[in-house]
Order: structure tokens, then sequence, then C-alpha cells
């Protein structure tokens, strides 16, 4: 499905657009402590305050508004809760070691939730301005953001229908709020790889479907799989699809093979394309240019191509199956040591002795590099707070 | 995708069943006066109280209450707002001519939300119980409740996941409502029959995905290509599926085509077969049971069968389209005159000078005669309260 053959009408014009500059503060007045670092748990605590911005049909956009953090209080027979009006994004903040915070690449997390809220009829809205009103809530937290490798600021954009009535239609009314959730490495002692197990009995997506979107309703069907996949003693599921048994993806991350022709030596940097039915990751895109520009070309082939669960096994039997990570933002890369399908285990190599192999930590450390500020690239690293 | 694949554990049998004996009432102290019939417009207005049932994966379901109208206050990291852990369920209530009120096979609705929770391991439940619950709730908003045939209590259970936290899992904590809603006719001046946009750019559902669940997930990714539709003059979507463009549904109903071998004369009723793809509509179900006993085996067939857009096409070329209609709760019966697809319109005969055919009108009859308990069929329609 190409995306031009959704044309609906223009939002009309002189709807109030979103705009930083008028944002406005209410502080809280019983701020939080830091907690120690070792008890951070991924998205269980949360800062002071909230961004919330209102849209209506009538008006648009409303003054961005930065508030304690607390509760919504919602009409039960609003959109949200009953047809899925709701889409989201995920991407961290990291303080560097001259107390700036940085947001890694955020014009494409703005570019995604465009997308998927343009998929579901939700409000569109400038990425820019969104940004620079996350900056302001990120400074007003400066005291919860954690330091040290490793720990950063998640932060959570969420776009959700807000309109009361069950008449299944466009949205009318439209809240977009974000969270932040100091948190620390997903693995707190390093690496850890995991074993998967191949999912062709449920299906994540499919062509002329959504998920290449970051909408809520890609995720509530994937807990029973990878629930599944948990009760055999595997941590995550691989999510094939088709006859074929395409690989698409981990979980929910992107995922990479590095294969190796026993014949030539050349090696190949492997993960699924962009068809519509992959969500279109940054660190999956960030990997992959890193990849083209660092990796020697004598030596690599990166691919956006399909490859599937038979020939993982096969090449696996030839050793030419080298490493496998997933990619995502809460982990950057996470290593994958085995793969469980129709009751065999295809065995991935890695590091004598370590969790990981050698290109899965490479680019793992490539992309931290650039996420905490010790070494520029292009504009991924963005300043948006100075602390000092 | 076979249910018996999904075996997770079962919930611990210690944790508390929802039971309907330890409802607790409290009541809106501001009760609404009823609007006029001719001003009801659908899932717009709601009525005084509305049930709420707690559960956690701790204690199981708390005692079910029946409280005043009011908003839901749920902390912005639910999972219901990020991950679309949500599923509705849409049934009616009628007034019959002795003022006692009935529900029509509630016990289907009943299987069905359960079905979905099981799918995305929200709570189950035993069904028998909330339609108890329902009945009370029923009871204590009566004044509210339209009289007259084609007037109704829509009546919307629906249950969420509200665990607080980031990480996708399965929810700790979840809320079972029920809110209620007085409805008219869907057409407010009898049958009014609509023009369809058959679309294959976008697939509603797909083997191994949730399209037999009435989870909020199938529902905001259906309302582009509906706008999509009524931009080019078309009042609904009719959903293809694949290369071979296989029917599936209309819109957020079931479909039905009547087709008559112009050689032999018989006729056939054919709707979409129970594949995983389709939703088990109740209403689908009550008109394939109908149909099978009441209509003359000599003259008719009724199959649960794909048929495809060519089909219809080329049977309506032929003569052999007959008529065509949409099945669900709100419209009962939603008549169809036209289809566009590949820029050419399929005609489907109405009877002359109405906005129906003739099977659509007689199966609208069977269904609305045993809803407003004016004829008894099996256990379908079930006195809930009595006002007397």
């Amino acid at each position: 499905m190409s995306s031009s053959q959704f044309h609906t009408s223009a939002k009309a014009s002189n709807l109030a657009k979103l705009d930083a500059s008028k944002l406005q503060i209410t502080k809280n007045t019983s701020p939080k402590q830091p907690l120690p670092n070792d008890q951070l748990v991924f998205g269980q605590t949360f800062t002071d305050h909230m961004l919330q911005i209102k849209w209506n049909d009538k008006e648009g956009w409303a003054s961005p508004q930065i508030i304690p953090y607390g509760p919504l209080s919602l009409d039960p027979s609003a959109c949200v809760f009953h047809y899925a009006f709701e889409l989201f994004e995920g991407l961290k903040a990291y303080r560097d070691s001259n107390d700036q915070i940085r947001m890694f690449r955020p014009d494409k997390n703005m570019i995604r939730m465009n997308n998927s809220a343009d998929r579901i009829v939700l409000p569109t809205f400038d990425g820019e301005e969104l940004i620079k009103s996350i900056g302001e809530l990120i400074k007003l937290d400066k005291h919860l953001i954690p330091k040290d490798k490793g720990y950063s600021l998640y932060i959570r954009p969420t776009l959700i229908g807000t309109a009361a009535g069950l008449g299944v239609g466009t949205p009318s009314e439209a809240l977009l709020y974000v969270i932040t959730s100091p948190v620390g490495p997903y693995y707190s002692t390093g690496f850890k790889a995991v074993r998967l197990e191949a999912t062709d009995y449920a299906t994540r997506a499919w062509p002329g479907g959504v998920g290449d979107k970051k909408l809520g309703a890609n995720y509530a069907p994937c807990i029973k799989p990878q629930l599944e996949a948990a009760s055999r003693g595997y941590q995550q599921n691989l999510w094939l699809f088709g006859e074929e048994k395409t690989i698409t993806e981990v979980g929910t991350m992107n995922v990479f093979f590095v294969f190796k022709n026993s014949t030539t030596g050349k090696k190949e940097l492997v993960t699924a394309p962009l068809d519509g039915t992959i969500l279109p990751g940054v660190t999956r895109d960030s990997i992959l240019e890193l990849a083209r520009e660092r990796l020697d070309p004598n030596e690599w082939e990166i691919n956006e191509r399909y490859t599937t669960i038979y020939e993982v096994a096969e090449k696996s039997k030839k050793g030419e199956l080298i490493e496998a990570f997933g990619a995502g933002t809460a982990a950057v890369v996470s290593p994958i040591k085995e793969i469980g399908y129709n009751g065999e285990d295809i065995n991935v190599p890695l590091v004598e002795g370590e969790q990981f192999g050698e290109l899965t930590n490479t680019v793992a450390q490539w992309i931290s590099k650039i996420q905490y500020g010790d070494e520029e690239y292009k504009n991924w690293s963005r300043v948006v707070a100075d602390l000092n």
C-alpha cells in the first residue's frame, strides 16, 4: 500500500498549529528525590512533570502545558478506550560529560509519530515544536536525569483520541502528552544474549496493515506469543511471515543477521526491507547508515533483504551464520544466541567467553558514543538542554 | 491459527471470581430526564449510571460497583493508552410490550468477550455474572430506556488494562466497565441502502492476526479507508483480502450476498466463513440459523463460503446478483445498493420503489420480532429486568 493512496483532505489551515513558544508551566510543588541508579526499572518511575497539548477539530492545537505528573481524566466513552486511537514514540535523552542533555535523532521519531497519526486520522503537528517543548520538560526535571554511561531519560510521547461517543469515526478531540522515566542500561550487567522462539502460528503484521506504524494496536496482540515462547524457556519470540517463513522482527525490535560466505570469506549484514510490515526503527536506520560508511566494502555487504528461518538454519549448518541481534531504542542492540524453530535450536555464535558477537559489540559502541556526545556525527545527537 | 496453540497457564484458581451477588450501588443523585426519541444519536448520550469491576493479578475480581456515570482517572503510563490493551462488546436491551427488558443472545457476547480477553492476556470472567450485573444497571436506569419499535438501550461492556508502567507485558491490573446509551433505529426513516467502495489497498485482518476478536486494535486503522470511500461518494468500504480479492466484511459489519442461478432458479445466501479473519457476529450467526431453518431448502442454499469481488461482478452481469446486505448489532441489517471497484459500479437490485431487497427485509423482521419479544425463539431474547 503506497501512502499516496491515502489522500484525505488536508486539515483546515486556519486551525492553530502546535507552538512551543506558547508553553505554560505549572510546577510540581513536591519534587521527587532521584532514585539510586541501581534501583531504576524501565518505565516504572516517572519524573515530576508531564507535557500535555490538547487538540480539537474546531481550534487546532492548544497551548502546550507542563504540569505535575498525574492521572488523566477521560470520559468512559472516549475513543481511545474503545477503538485504539492511540500511538506513541520512544526515545532517550542522555547526559553528556559536560552536563548537556542530548536527544538522539529526535527528528526521526517526530516523522514517524506524524506518519502514525496520519494513518489513524489523529492530528499531525510540527515535530520541531514538540522537540522544543520536550526540551523544556527535561530542563524542569533535570535533577532526576541519571548520570553515568548506560543511564538515560526515556521519553514517551503519546497521542490519544479523547472525543467522547461510541460512533466509529474521526476523533474530534485528541491529547498529545509526554512522560519521562529515568532508566538504566537494558541489561544491568552488560550484554546478555537471548534465546528466541520463532513464531509462525501468529502474525504480527501484513501487507496493507499497520505494522510500520507505532500504533498501540500493534502491541497488545504480541504478548501471548511472547508468553508462549517464555513458557518453553525462550526470552523473546521471532516473528515469521507467510509460507516462506520470512523473518520480520524480534519481539518489539528490528532484527539483524550476520552471514559469512565460507567460499569467498565475504560477510553480509542483513535486515528485512521496509515493505510496510516492518517498523522503521531509528536504531535500525542508524546501524545501516554507520555500517555502510564504516565497514570495509571489500569485506562486507550491507543488505536490506528478506531472509527466512530456513536460510538461517541452512547457513548455521554450514557454519555461515556468524551473529544475530535485535535493534531498538531500549537496548540499542540485543545479542541473540539461539533460535528455536520446529523443535530444533539454531545456535548463533558469540565471542568466546562473551555475551555478544563482534559486530554486535562494535555497532553498540558506535551508537553509544554518538548518543552520549563523545563523538559528533552529523546532527544525530542534539543538545536540547544545558544543565550548567 | 487454532486457539489450541495458545495454551498459556491457567489463571491461579484462588483469585476471586466475578460475583454479581457482591454488587454495590451508589446512586446518581441528579438523574437525567429522557431525551425525546427523535433526538437520540447513536452512542452520544449515556444513562445515569455505569458498572465498574476492577481486577488485579493478586486478588482477582473485586466487587461489582454501580456508580454515577463519570470520567475514568488513569495514570498516563497505563497500558491501555500505549499498547491497546482494550476490547469491547456491543449489544442491545429492548423494552417489550409488557415493559419487560430483554437482551438478545447476551451469552454470545460474553463468549466473544472472553475470547477477546484471552487473546490479549486480559482477565476472563463468568459471563452470566456480568449479564446479571448489567441487568441491575439497566433496572436502575429504567426511566431512560426508550419505548417504541426500533428504539433500544445500547450496552457497551469494555475491558481495559489499567496497570501503570511502560514495559510491554501482561497487564497486572484491569477494569471491566459497562456504559449504556439510549438509541433509536439506525436509519431514522426506515432502511436506506448504501453504496460501498471495495478496498484492496488496505487489509483489515489476516491469518494469524486478531480480526476475529473484538479488540480496539481492529478499529482505528479502519477509519482512513472509510474516509477514502466517503471522499468518492460511498457511505462505507467493503474489505477485500488477498490476490483473489476475497470479500470479508463491510465497514464494521459482516456481509451477506444473495445469488440466483439463472439456469436452475435456485437461490444462495452467502457469507464469509469464520476462518480467523472474520468477526463472529451475533447477528451473522442468527441470520444463518434462522435462514437454515426457515428458507425452503428446495429453493435455497445457505453457504458460509468465500466469494470474491470478481464473482460478484460476474454474477451481476449475468443478472444473478439478487441482494446484498451488511449485518451487525447497530443496524441489524443494512441493505447495499451499489459496490464500486476499479472505477466501475456493481449494481445490486432493490425491491421496486423500496430501499431493501426481499430477503433483507424478511431477515430484519425475523430478528426484530425475537428481539422485542413478539416471538419467542429458543432462549435468544432473555428477560433481564421487569419494569412493572
